[in-house]
């Protein structure tokens, strides 16, 4: 078994050598001499520690590192402390930890401090899967699953399997990533099968030496729908008695297993109140089933109802009052903003209200609504802002990075998710940026203060630095200036622009509905019959008077549920920030913007600048053309340019959309549409023109 | 009949009054007042001045006009004197022009000189209708036939034909056409049979009294396709009575009809060269046919061989070897340029070189190469060009114009031709500018010293003030300041614009060949086993070291079919005028422009202008909107951002393609192509986002 791990390595090496088709993502490195490595003790994990340095090594040649286990009591969980020449860490884990840091800031230059400890801001930093089991992907633009084929074909795992995921292992461990949900929210009911189960066992076997734990989506009415009983009630003592037996299999044959994540009455999932029970009442049965085996539950949050007036203020209505009636391995999962994954939207209430509960955040890498994996569009400058959001729960400071990392509350367990970009595409992601996304989320997730900036930098660093045959003759000087710092700037500007060209000025959800894609432009979506809450209209409500959804207290009241003084902020239009105006109010289009313009110029101009930034982020990707591989710089490029006509696709579709209601005329020295609306109020955006 | 004739007179007046759908072309005016019309004759064509006088009265209310059909030597042809209160000519048809012009000037508010002589530059103004029998249009954009349809159907003629071909007629007749060859040029062999015959006779009874004179495109090989004949060698003597026979039959049911339009031995249709015979061969049997009746032969110059290495040569070098042995009845018609009614072209060097034929031009109304009836494109400035091109032929001041229009040149017969865009679209033309084309053919035709600007001017006053809804309160200042002006000059602008985004600096058939539309862009286009003078690379000759038609002395010599100073300046790259620069030079990519530029980059910045004029024109027209209907603003609009995407395609589909053999970087400061080389190679423009 170790044998064969160690070849799967070796492997996973092997294949990183292959052509610059973006498959080694940040993990191109190549030693350059030799080092003398004094370790202790022996394991799997030890085992890759040192290979990782050996075949990545950039410090002196022939210098001596000491890898060392020992208890301290500065180091928490897999934290590490680093030296130039020392690694010390509490677990194997830190260690491993420690070897990705070290060689990172070999290959970066960063400085190399001393003594230098390092602590994980989060102890669970899960990548969510939305990988379905007949093997496609939910809001996957990046190919088939890597974990799931198709259903027909039965579980069966082979080297290649291994090998792929062992690739991912590594990727994932070297960015700190230590979680995997392995499947879809949308679970399917057989993914608690026996058969399902012995494929998780294969992949947690390939993942553990890397640290990274296996989680699964269950259907919450598995008892009925598989195991035979009559209800899945979560107070039903067979259904109880159930659950506890399933968890017995599982940790059986995965005795690392993470524990559950749960979509439950969402969307049309099952949950507990299909019978008449709360939120509440169903995580802590799945609790008390993993509970003997360290495991948790991982229960979202992201509810809604039809009729309700504003889906925003859904899940604090639902969750708030159970705070304080959760098990101690239960952790609510939470969306970053309250409707779900859009360009822009304030945080999600929940975050550093629910004082007695644990709450994680959930971030999507897959880019659900920024672009897929069409648009160049870097998250983390999202995050950043959402992270860093003061929630004033517990007076000033109080991020929703301190309020879930355990700084503010007693947490027993701490997490974070991202839902992940990844699949059998060779270079994972769809988009070679996309990766960018992956990594910053892992490096976010270990460090919830880095800042996107610094993130951006290393994965450049990290990405595009390694010499081919078109870079060998670089200085890292004439590199960094003419392609690490306008690269950089590109990324950095990279969401706003996104914001700016779909929907800026707080506007959210108007996407084309044609085929669910959340692609494109589709304010104007509603076919008949369907729930208004499915409608963009529902949320930008233009009329003949303006444009905005009214959450103030005048309206759905949903600012009454932030903590002051954001309530107040945010309620009122004079103080409310202009980036979240529409989110929080309805205003005429002849509002007055504080630099002056009406609103609805200020919107003509905004999405204007939109599609400009894009071709500035053309300029920029076409004048580092000597400095990328041709495949890659080539790909990007077309991807860059799909993008713009995109991005013009959305300013057409929004301002002539809008116009009907404004009546009045784009400012003259803005480009004019270049589209009908009718044309693009019958077209697929995803379709057209790929 | 004559009471008929008159009823349908008067339908075509009521129709004028319908919806703003652009079907009254230029014709809106409606009378402000009285008139008191004191005429001394009556004709139809003469209750016809008449009718117009009264419906378009916007003269003194209640003044005397009087219209006096008198021989007068100084007015020439169907020329007329003008002045205030009188109209006279030698014909009544000179009567019924002179009332256009009246009306025209009194809504232009164009001064009117007393006894102005106003003579027509040529005697015979032509349309040429590519018109098949089966009702559809080659390289026609604006639907169907208006004289032609279904063959299956037969040829019937309804009261709804009757009444638009007396519109046709009359819209032709207020601008001065006086021909009209109804059927395409790749004629059918049954343009000539009786039942055929029976229905241009039918069509000749309508448009006669307007002053409208039907012309036949005819197969050479008639006689031997419909007549039973062995042969059609134009020599024969059955052949030579089988076409005098048929004159016989046309001329005894059409008494005025006008001649033949003959394409032979080009693309495939007979001629005489199939049976031995000269061009002249051929040409003469014909005119002695119908010389007996008074008819023409007009005899197209339009051929080129399948394996000459200078297609554009091969007019030149099969004709002018026949110069003086055509009959006088026989007209040469010539294309404008030498190559095919390309968006830029210098002259065809026949022009002023055969002094002893009489030599026609032929423009394109249509716009095949010109955008078809999506783009706006004012082809009034390249004729304009054109017609005072200097052939040097007779000294200084032999422009094109006086050598065709007998100042220079004897010729019996004097004619123009222009390739109709008319079809049974609501608007006639399919774009509501490709009217103005129309507009000018028969304008400058009239009078080949006028301007395009004047035109453009006439046309736009007379098409665009008619009051309606909502321009009642504008007063004229405010419109020609704020509409007339700007559009004006969008107009003027809009062939450069055309030229700049799809074949600039002498570049010339380089269009897209899928579907042989001569719509987009397609450089590339060169399937297997395709003649080479069907694919652009034939015409743009781009390689690693540059791009053009070496048609130097050192090329192709077709420089040398030019009169000296002509031959010298095309021959020097120094003084070869920049627009025709790569249509007589192969240049290096990194040739030093005029302007300090090398080549290859003054390429990308001017497609890069052309995409921005178009922008500009989008700009322009939007703001006209208040003085415009609503239909007619809106149909413009539209084809203007269907143009400004084309214009993109343009743009990048042939930098890119050109790009692959310049190696050069598109200059940073212009906006990066938005399409990938490959995807616009596999797409057929005319299909792609209509």
């Amino acid at each position: 078994m170790k044998n064969k791990l160690i070849c799967l390595i070796l492997l996973a090496f092997s294949l990183n050598l292959q052509a610059e088709n973006g498959h080694s993502l940040w993990l191109r490195a190549k030693s350059s001499g030799t080092v003398n490595i004094v370790c202790a003790k022996s394991s799997l994990t030890l085992a890759i520690a040192k290979q990782e340095l050996e075949q990545g090594w950039l410090g002196q040649n022939g210098a001596k590192i000491v890898l060392t286990v020992k208890k301290d009591k500065a180091i928490e969980n897999d934290g590490y402390k680093l030296s130039e020449n020392e690694i010390q860490a509490n677990t194997e884990l830190g260690i491993l930890y420690g070897v990705y840091e070290l060689l990172r800031r070999q290959q970066t230059g960063e400085a190399i401090i001393q003594n230098e400890i390092c602590n994980p801001s989060y102890q669970r930093r899960i990548l969510n899967h939305w990988d379905n089991l007949d093997g496609t992907v939910e809001r996957g633009y990046a190919g088939l699953s890597i974990f799931w084929h198709d259903e027909e074909k039965g579980y069966a795992v082979t080297d290649k399997d291994r090998a792929l995921w062992t690739e991912y292992a590594r990727a994932n461990s070297s960015i700190g990533i230590n979680g995997a949900v392995l499947n879809n929210v949308n679970s399917s009911k057989l993914m608690l099968t026996s058969e399902c189960l012995e494929k998780v066992k294969a992949i947690a076997e390939v993942l553990r030496p890397y640290g990274i734990k296996t989680y699964l989506s269950v259907k919450f009415s598995s008892p009925s729908l598989i195991g035979g009983l009559q209800t899945s009630d979560p107070l039903n003592p067979e259904v109880i008695k159930w659950w506890k037996e399933k968890a017995n299999e599982i940790y059986n044959i995965i005795p690392d297993f993470g524990g559950f994540l749960i979509k439950a009455n969402s969307e049309g999932q099952p949950g507990p109140q299909d019978f008449g029970r709360t939120h509440a009442d169903g995580a802590n049965m799945l609790a008390d089933a993993v509970k003997p085996f360290g495991g948790i539950i991982m229960w979202r949050a992201f509810v809604y109802e039809a009729n309700s007036n504003d889906r925003a203020c859904q899940a604090y209505k639902e969750f708030m009052p159970l705070d304080g009636q959760f098990r101690d391995n239960v952790i609510i999962q939470v969306k970053n903003g309250p409707v779900d994954f859009q360009p822009r939207e304030p945080f999600t209430p929940l975050f550093g209200a629910m004082k007695k509960t644990s709450v994680m955040p959930e971030l999507q890498i897959t880019q659900e609504y920024l672009g897929h994996s069409v648009q160049l569009v870097y998250l983390a400058t999202m995050w950043e802002e959402f992270l860093k959001s003061d929630t004033y729960q517990e007076g000033n400071g109080s991020t929703v990075a301190r309020t879930t990392d355990g700084s503010i509350f007693p947490q027993k367990y701490t997490a974070i998710a991202g839902v992940a970009n990844i699949g059998l595409d060779s270079n994972w992601c769809g988009h070679h940026f996309a990766q960018a996304n992956w990594y910053a989320f892992g490096r976010m997730a270990w460090n919830n203060q880095l800042t996107s900036e610094q993130i951006a930098d290393e994965w450049l660093k990290l990405t595009f630095s390694a010499k081919d045959e078109k870079t060998t003759t670089f200085h890292a000087a004439d590199w960094q200036k003419n392609f690490l710092v306008p690269v950089k700037q590109l990324m950095m500007e990279s969401r706003e622009a996104a914001v700016n060209y779909s929907m800026p000025l707080g506007l959210h959800h108007i996407f084309a509905g044609l085929n669910n894609t959340h692609y494109g432009p589709g304010p104007w979506f509603a076919p008949k019959g369907i729930r208004k809450d499915w409608t963009p209209a529902y949320y930008h409500k233009a009329d003949s008077l303006g444009i905005g959804f009214d959450r103030t207290s005048k309206g759905s009241d949903a600012v009454s549920q932030y903590h002051e003084p954001l309530k107040s902020l945010f309620n009122n239009v004079e103080t409310c920030p202009e980036l979240y105006l529409l989110w929080f109010h309805h205003l005429p289009w002849d509002y007055k913007m504080k630099n002056g313009r009406i609103l609805w110029d200020e919107l003509c101009y905004t999405y204007d600048k939109g599609v400009n930034e894009v071709r500035q982020f053309q300029k920029t990707w076409d004048k580092v053309e000597p400095y990328v591989d041709v495949q890659r710089f080539s790909e990007v490029q077309s991807k860059l340019r799909r993008q713009c006509r995109d991005a013009q696709v959305w300013k057409d579709g929004c301002l002539l959309y809008f116009q009907q209601f404004s009546k009045r005329p784009i400012p003259f020295d803005i480009e004019r549409p270049v589209y009908d609306l009718n044309y693009l109020q019958k077209t697929d955006l995803t379709d057209m023109l790929k």
